[in-house]
C-alpha cells in the first residue's frame, strides 16, 4: 500500500525566541550542528519510506513561502494551509482527505515537524513496523517514546504488554500529564510510553474514525475533499475549515477508538522544547558549553551561547543561555528558561511587536 | 594667589570595556544619570575655585579631539599632550612648567579625571582649605579619603593627628597597598587615609621638589618650559619628554619630601574602578537593578544592564553585568568583573583589535 506522510508545521514555537519569531517559528530553524532546519530533517528522516511527492505539510499561509524555500522538492499542492488553527484533529483530517483524493487508500504517517531524532535507522525500522500494523487491519498506531525519567510535561500511553502484535502493543488508555509521583510510578511500572504525537494508520481507518467520533467534522472534511483539484478548493476550505471542531486527535479520536496499538520508539527522541535542548543536541566543549558565532568566553561553564555577528563576551557565567540576533539578545538562566514567554508578553504589552 | 588645576586624563581605562575603548577611555564616558562625562564633571567640580582658562588637561594626542569636544570652553593651548606616557611625575612636571610660564607663581590643584564625587560643596570646601595650607608655606598637600572598609587595592597615607595645621595633618608616611589584615588595622587605627592621587601645592614648591628629588627630570622640564609659546615647543617636547624618568609622583617626590600635609576628604569619593561602581552611582530600581537603554527584564535582580539600541531581554538573572554597544556585548558576573581584561587579552591574541 502507498505510504504517505503528513508533517504538522503550523506551530509558533515561542520558546526559541529571539531566534524564533512569529514569522520564523522553531520548525524552520536550524538547531543542530549540520545547519539543516527541523522540518528539513523531518522530511529527510521519513524519505526512506515516503516519496517526497507523497509528503504533505500542514501549515498556514504565513509559512507557505518558508516551506517552499526549505523544501524545494515538495510539490506545491502538498502544502496544506489551514485558514485558521483548529488543533490536530482537523489538521489530520485535512491531510487525510488530500491523500484520499489522490489514492484509493494509503498508509498515512503523521509527524510533528519540530522534534529531533538521534538514530534515523531505528526510526525507520520502527515506522516500517508501524506501517505493517496499520495495514494489517483497522488499527490506529501511535509511536510512543520509552521514558527515561519521570517527565511531568508529557501525556503518557498505557499499553498491555501481554497483547503483542508484530512488536506493537495494544493500548489500554491515554493519560494526561501526571504529577511527579504518578510519573515516577509510570516509569517504575514499565508499561507506559510518552505520547509524542506520532501516528500511523490507513487513510480509510482514520476517516472512518472521524465519521464515528467527530461526525460533523467528517462531513466538513468530505466537502473539502470534493473541492480538491477544483477552482473552488480555496473558497470551500475557507468556508468549511473554520467550522470544524477545534479538537486534538488524542481527545477527539484516540481516547475513544478501539484497536489502538503502540510501538516503543527508542531512536533518541527529543522534542526540543526549549533552549536547554540545544545543550543536549549540539557538541559541548570541555567546559560544558555550546558556543557558536562571534563569542569570547572567559571563565564560562555549562552555558549555551548562540552568537551572531556582534561580539558576545562572557565572563564568569554558569548555566546561562545567551542568544544573539540582529535586533535582540536574550540572556537567561537555564533554570528560568521557561519564563522567556514573559518577555514576549511584556513586548506585546509595550506594543513592541517588531521583536515578536 | 592664582589657583590653577591640572587634570590628568591620559588613562586607558580598560575596565569599562566595551563602553570604553582604546579610542574612548573611561574619563570621556558618562557613567552617571546626568549624562555628563567624567572629565566634564571633574572640570565642573573645580570651577568654583579655578577659572576654565587656568585648567590644564594632561592627555595625549589620541584624545586631543575628545578633550576639545567635551570641554569647548577650555583654551586649546591648555591641552597638554604627552608624546609618551611617563607616569605621574613627568605629567605633573609638564603641568607645573606650563603654569610657571604663565604666572610668576600659583597654586596648582592636581586631580584625576575619572573619579566621582557625591558632594561637590564639601569637595570645594576641602580644596579651599588645601589651597590655604599649600599657600602658607612650602607644603605639599594631598587630599586623602577617609576609609570606610579595609580596601586592599589602594595605597594609604599615615598622618600624625597631633600635628594639625588649619584642618590638615602632617603626613608621617605613604604606604603601599596592604594585605587584608594590615588594611583592617589601618581602619581600626583611624590615622590612615586612602591615597586618592589628589594634590595641592604652589608651582614653586613642586618645581623645587623636582629640582631636589628628580634633578634630571627637572632640567628636562626647564628646557620644555623655555620653549612654551615658541614655534619650537612641540619639537622640544618630543625630544625632552621621552627622556624624563618614568616615575610616580608618590614614589619620586611625596615619599622623599618633608612638609607634607593631608586633609581627609569626606565628600563621597568613588574611583569608579569597574562596572560595579555603576551599581553604586546610578539609581537602582526596586529589584536592586540599574537598567538603562532598550531592556526587558523578567525576574532579574541586583543586575547592571546598560543597554543600547538592540533589545536586551533578561530572564532569571542575579548579580550580572550586561553592557551592550554597537559591535560588542559584555555579559559578566559582578563577582568576576575583574576578569574583563582577559577578554581584551583574548581579543588581542586573536587579532580582533577592532573591538579594543
Amino acid at each position: 500500500m502507498k505510504k504517505t506522510a503528513l508533517i504538522m508545521a503550523g506551530g509558533k514555537g515561542e520558546r526559541f525566541w529571539p531566534r524564533s519569531r512569529v514569522n520564523l517559528p522553531k520548525q524552520f530553524l536550524s538547531l543542530t550542528d549540520d545547519g539543516k532546519t527541523m522540518i528539513q530533517l523531518t522530511v529527510e528522516r521519513i524519505s526512506p519510506l515516503v516519496d517526497i511527492k507523497d509528503v504533505y505539510i500542514a501549515t498556514n499561509e504565513n509559512y507557505r513561502e518558508l516551506v517552499k524555500e526549505q523544501l524545494p522538492g515538495l510539490p506545491e499542492e502538498n502544502i496544506l494551509c489551514e485558514p485558521v488553527g483548529r488543533n490536530t484533529a482537523p489538521c489530520i483530517g485535512l491531510g487525510a482527505v488530500h491523500v484520499a483524493s489522490k489514492y484509493e487508500d494509503g498508509v498515512m504517517i503523521v509527524l510533528p515537524s519540530d522534534h529531533l531524532i538521534k538514530n534515523n535507522d531505528i526510526f525507520k525500522d520502527t515506522f516500517v513496523k508501524a506501517c505493517e500494523v496499520a495495514e494489517s487491519g483497522s488499527n490506529l498506531v501511535t509511536v510512543g517514546i520509552t521514558p527515561n525519567y519521570p517527565e511531568t510535561g508529557y501525556g503518557y500511553i498505557k499499553y498491555n504488554k501481554d497483547a503483542c502484535n508484530n512488536g506493537s502493543y495494544s493500548v489500554e488508555k491515554f493519560v494526561e500529564k501526571p504529577d511527579l509521583e504518578t510519573a515516577k510510578s509510570y516509569l517504575a511500572d514499565g508499561t507506559y510510553l510518552w505520547n509524542s504525537g506520532m501516528f500511523v494508520w490507513k487513510v480509510s481507518t482514520i476517516l472512518n474514525c472521524f465519521k464515528e467520533f467527530m461526525n460533523s467534522t467528517y462531513n466538513g472534511l468530505l466537502k473539502i475533499k470534493d473541492s480538491i483539484g477544483t477552482d473552488d478548493y480555496q473558497k470551500v476550505l475557507n468556508e468549511e475549515f473554520p467550522n470544524l471542531e477545534s479538537q486534538s486527535v488524542d481527545y477527539g479520536i484516540m481516547e475513544k477508538a478501539s484497536d489502538i496499538y503502540t510501538l516503543a520508539g527508542n531512536f533518541g527522541w527529543d522534542d526540543v522544547g526549549s533552549w536547554l535542548a540545544v545543550g543536549r543536541i549540539k557538541a559541548n566543549d570541555s567546559e560544558g558549553n555550546v558556543i557558536n558565532g562571534n563569542v569570547v568566553a572567559v571563565n564560562t561553564k555549562d552555558c549555551i551561547i548562540e552568537g551572531a555577528e556582534k561580539l558576545i563576551a562572557t565572563v564568569g557565567l554558569r548555566d546561562i543561555i545567551v542568544v544573539d540576533t540582529k535586533d535582540a539578545t536574550l540572556i537567561s538562566t537555564k533554570e528560568n528558561a521557561g519564563e522567556i514567554k514573559k518577555v514576549l508578553a511584556q513586548l506585546r504589552e509595550d506594543g513592541n511587536t517588531q521583536y515578536l
